[in-house]
């Protein structure tokens, strides 16, 4: 899958990921009034139009780009008509054949870890079955609990040729509490970098790791480092965008091949009608918007990265 | 409802939480073959079998508990069905006034945080409407991202009179890898033990705050060490039992006044009947051994405490 991811990169010479976070206010009043008029003000109602929503986008800039990132709490606050617009969106995504990299941080231990992992990226044994539940192509997964929480993920992904990006840095104002603090002269995140390393040394693909790592785009210096810390790592980068990141910021997120970084934006590009730049598309050419937002977010990386 | 939480465990005479984790692998046969033919050998199939072990286990030992811990990951595993039995599980325990802690282990930034919080603990706005999703009680929580992470967690909290348990130092193997590292002289653990007990300031309950820790029953010293960063902290201390924590070591995890920690046994009372000590009540009496277990722990840890 990470061989997937890297092809589809170069395919499409866009290094960005759609993160498809929809939150009901982005979503356009016309959507809303149908789906509320179908389905009531109900937690139905409301995965209905976020459903509807990402469906729109996914259309409009699918041929763009290589991936999208769903982020699970966006759907799972529905509860499980929310789940149920999560597998679905999943599943379309992967019909147009993007890589999907569910971003659910999960992490715990052993079988529960193990647990996580076929859930979302292999499949679990109920009888003589074997059945994929939500079946995304990568997982984040958080590094607190250290390797028992991280191996049981790394087994399911050697079964099934899929990835993981573990955070390490995250792109949020207060990451540095824990992350920046000195542990033997050298902050914790790097750290995490080197196990990251390690990990990814077990799954390997052609020229990069199964095993990738989350970088925030809000921290440049740090991302510096930590590409020499993890070469053979894919970085996830979010921060992007709406959270601050500019393109000239991921340079050195990137590696000499071109390669090895991947950028998120999700508000930028899913709610690009709200901006003023896109304001002429009006809320019903929302999509359209977006795909604009898609080619000048494609346009700013290759203009940063030369 | 930590007020809950500690009148509970006052009338019951029991710090004890059962972690409703279930496995397919400790489901007696009876009940997969009943299910299974219903179903058929699908995530519907699994997460009905998985629903009615619940069951039988809660109605046979509600009267003796003050808490379950419903473990997501066993649930989500399943897919939408899983999750739908999850939710099933928490309202069915809630029917049966239990504290309901949802041990999802979540943790992501502002409003991604905030979603989970709604999701689990509170109410999610869908256009006039609040309504609730999953509703647990409680919800477990990951600290490696920092304040921005759990302060969406508390101001829901701080709404619906929720709480929070935060990973401290986590009962696994390997859990000292990156929290264990010293920073200034003191392991990583103390410093998110210091910072649960600050944000613990700013949502208290009557003696304790809505905003607890998890510190693993297989670090006994390292509970005591904690016990004093965090004194007003409920401690919910897994490990207990199958992961090879006694009662003696749960001691320290305790304050003077015999509150203060609540300990989780998962497979210890669920899958008793699998235990040479519980033989005898078959796989028909599954639910009346992990009765016996819910006895036989209490008195356990009764003792330990003198």
């Amino acid at each position: 899958m990470i061989n997937k991811l890297v092809d589809k990169i170069k395919k499409t010479n866009a290094p960005i990921v759609v993160g498809l976070d929809p939150m009901l206010s982005y979503i356009p009043e016309h959507i809303l009034k149908k789906t509320y008029s179908e389905f009531g003000e109900t937690l139905e109602g409301a995965a209905e139009a976020i459903w509807q929503y990402n469906k729109e986008i996914v259309d409009a800039t699918y041929d763009l780009i290589p991936a999208v990132k769903p982020q699970i709490a966006m759907y799972e606050q529905f509860g499980v008509e929310g789940v149920k617009a999560f597998q679905k969106t999943v599943a379309y995504c992967k019909e147009k054949d993007l890589v999907v990299i569910g971003d659910v941080k999960r992490g715990d231990i052993g079988s529960t870890s193990e647990a996580y992992a076929v859930g979302h990226l292999g499949k679990v044994q109920v009888g003589s079955q074997k059945i994929s539940a939500f079946d995304e192509d990568f997982a984040t997964v958080n590094p607190y609990l250290g390797s028992d929480g991280i191996k049981p993920f790394i087994k399911v992904c050697k079964e099934e040729n899929k990835g993981l990006f573990i955070l390490v840095k995250t792109s949020n104002p207060s990451s540095g509490e824990f992350q920046d603090r000195l542990i033997d002269g050298r902050p914790l995140y790097e750290w995490v970098g080197e196990k990251v390393a390690a990990w990814g040394e077990e799954h390997m693909g052609d020229s990069y790791s199964y095993i990738g790592a989350v970088v925030g785009a809000t921290y440049p210096e740090m991302g510096k480092v930590l590409r020499k810390v993890m070469p053979k790592s894919y970085i996830l980068v979010p921060g992007y965008g709406a959270q601050g990141g500019k393109g000239k910021d991921l340079v050195h997120f990137f590696n000499e091949d071109g390669l090895g970084a991947i950028v998120n934006s999700s508000r930028g590009i899913i709610a690009a009608y709200k901006q003023e730049q896109y304001a002429k598309f009006g809320a019903e050419g929302f999509a359209e918007a977006s795909r604009q937002a898609v080619l000048d977010m494609k346009a700013d990386i290759a203009s940063a990265l030369g």
